[in-house]
C-alpha cells in the first residue's frame, strides 16, 4: 500500500475507534490526529473537515460489513441458518457501531445528509446478497418460486424496522441493555420463521440452528 | 356528563388540537386555556402541569384509536381486508398525530417517561384484537393452527418498525411527504401478504382488496 493510502487508512481507523466509543459529535479532529500522532496539517491534507472523515468512515464500515457478511454466508449452507446468521451478524454490527448514531440527532443529521448515497447503496447491496441466496434456494428446490429481490427487500426492511422499534423503546439510557438486544434478536428470528414458512421452505437435516 | 367532566374533556380536546398541529413542546398551558376560554386557575385545577395534560391526551387518543379500529374491523369479513384495513387505519392515525412526537426529542422523552404504561397497554390491546381475529379465522378454517397472540405481536411490531424505518429516512423535513406515507403502506401491505402466505391463508371471493 502506498504511504499516502496507509496514512489515510490510519486516520479512518482512528476515527472509527473514536466515533464508535464516544460518538461523532463528541470527537474532535485534534483527538483523531493525536491518537495516531499525525500532525494537524497532515490530517487536514487528507480530510479537509470532519464531514469528509465521517463519509470515509461510513464507507469503510459499510465495506467491512459486506466483506465479513459474505465470508460468513459463504460458509453457511442452509437457508434457515443463513437467515439466523444475518440476524446475529446485524446484532453485533449495530451493537459495535451504536454510538456512531446515537449521541445526538445532529450527528444523525450529518450522517444522513452526507452519507445518504452510501447508505442507500448498502441497503441495495444487502438486498442483492439475500436475493442471490433465495434464488439459489429456489434452484435447489428448497423454496417456492418468488420475486427474490422483492422478498429480500421486505425481509431486510422489516428486520431494520424491528431493530429501530425495539431500541427506541429504551432511549432512556444512551445504550440499550443486553436484554433489549436479546428481545430484538428474538423478535427478528420469529419474523424469519414466518418468512421461511411463507416461502414454503423445506427444512433439511443439515440445518444447525 | 357532569359539568366537571365536560370541562376536563374540553381541555383535553383543546390540547389534542394544539399538540397535533404544533407539537407538545411548542404548546403552552396558556394557549390551551385561551382556545376554550377557560381561566388559568380553572385549567390548573384540572391539570396541575403540562405533563398531566400530556398523559390525559395520550390516554384519550389511544382510547379513540381502539374505539374506531374496532368499529372498522367489525364491518370487515375477510382476513386479508382486515390486515389491509389495519394498515390504512394506522397510516391515517400516524399522519394525524405525527406532530405529537416529532417536534423534538424532549417531547418524545416526556411522552415516553410518563405514558410508558399507557403505550405498553395499547400495544397489548392491539395484539389481543388481532389475535382474536386470527383465532376466529382458525375456527373458520381460513388459516392454519398457530399461536395467534404471538403471530399478532410479530406482525404488529413489524408494521410499527417499518413505519419508523421508512419515516426516519426522511427526517430532513419535519413532516414526511405523501410519497413516504405511500412507500410505508406499500411495504406494510407486502409484509401482510407474506404473513398471510405463512398462515396458509385461503383467499375467499368476498375479499374486496
Amino acid at each position: 500500500m502506498a504511504e499516502i493510502d496507509k496514512k489515510r487508512e490510519q486516520i479512518i481507523e482512528s476515527a472509527i475507534r473514536r466515533f464508535s466509543h464516544f460518538g461523532v459529535q463528541k470527537t474532535t479532529m485534534n483527538e483523531i490526529a493525536d491518537d495516531i500522532a499525525v500532525s494537524q496539517p497532515s490530517l487536514y491534507y487528507y480530510f479537509p473537515d470532519k464531514t469528509s472523515i465521517i463519509v470515509a468512515v461510513v464507507e469503510k464500515v459499510s465495506n467491512d460489513y459486506f466483506e465479513e457478511l459474505e465470508k460468513i454466508l459463504a460458509e453457511t449452507e442452509c437457508l434457515k441458518d443463513i437467515f439466523f446468521q444475518i440476524i446475529e451478524f446485524r446484532r453485533n454490527f449495530v451493537k459495535k457501531f451504536f454510538m456512531m448514531h446515537l449521541t445526538d440527532s445532529s450527528a444523525d443529521a450529518i450522517i444522513r445528509d452526507n452519507c445518504d448515497e452510501i447508505l442507500q447503496e448498502s441497503r441495495l447491496r444487502e438486498i442483492k446478497i439475500v436475493a442471490g441466496i433465495l434464488n439459489s434456494a429456489i434452484e435447489k428446490g428448497e423454496i417456492a418460486e418468488i420475486d427474490a429481490e422483492n422478498v429480500s427487500a421486505i425481509y431486510l426492511d422489516s428486520l431494520t424496522g424491528l431493530c429501530m422499534w425495539i431500541i427506541s423503546k429504551n432511549q432512556k439510557n444512551i445504550f440499550p441493555e443486553s436484554k433489549h438486544w436479546d428481545a430484538m434478536v428474538a423478535r427478528q428470528r420469529e419474523l424469519a420463521e414466518i418468512f421461511l414458512k411463507s416461502l414454503k421452505y423445506k427444512d433439511r437435516s443439515t440445518c444447525k440452528v
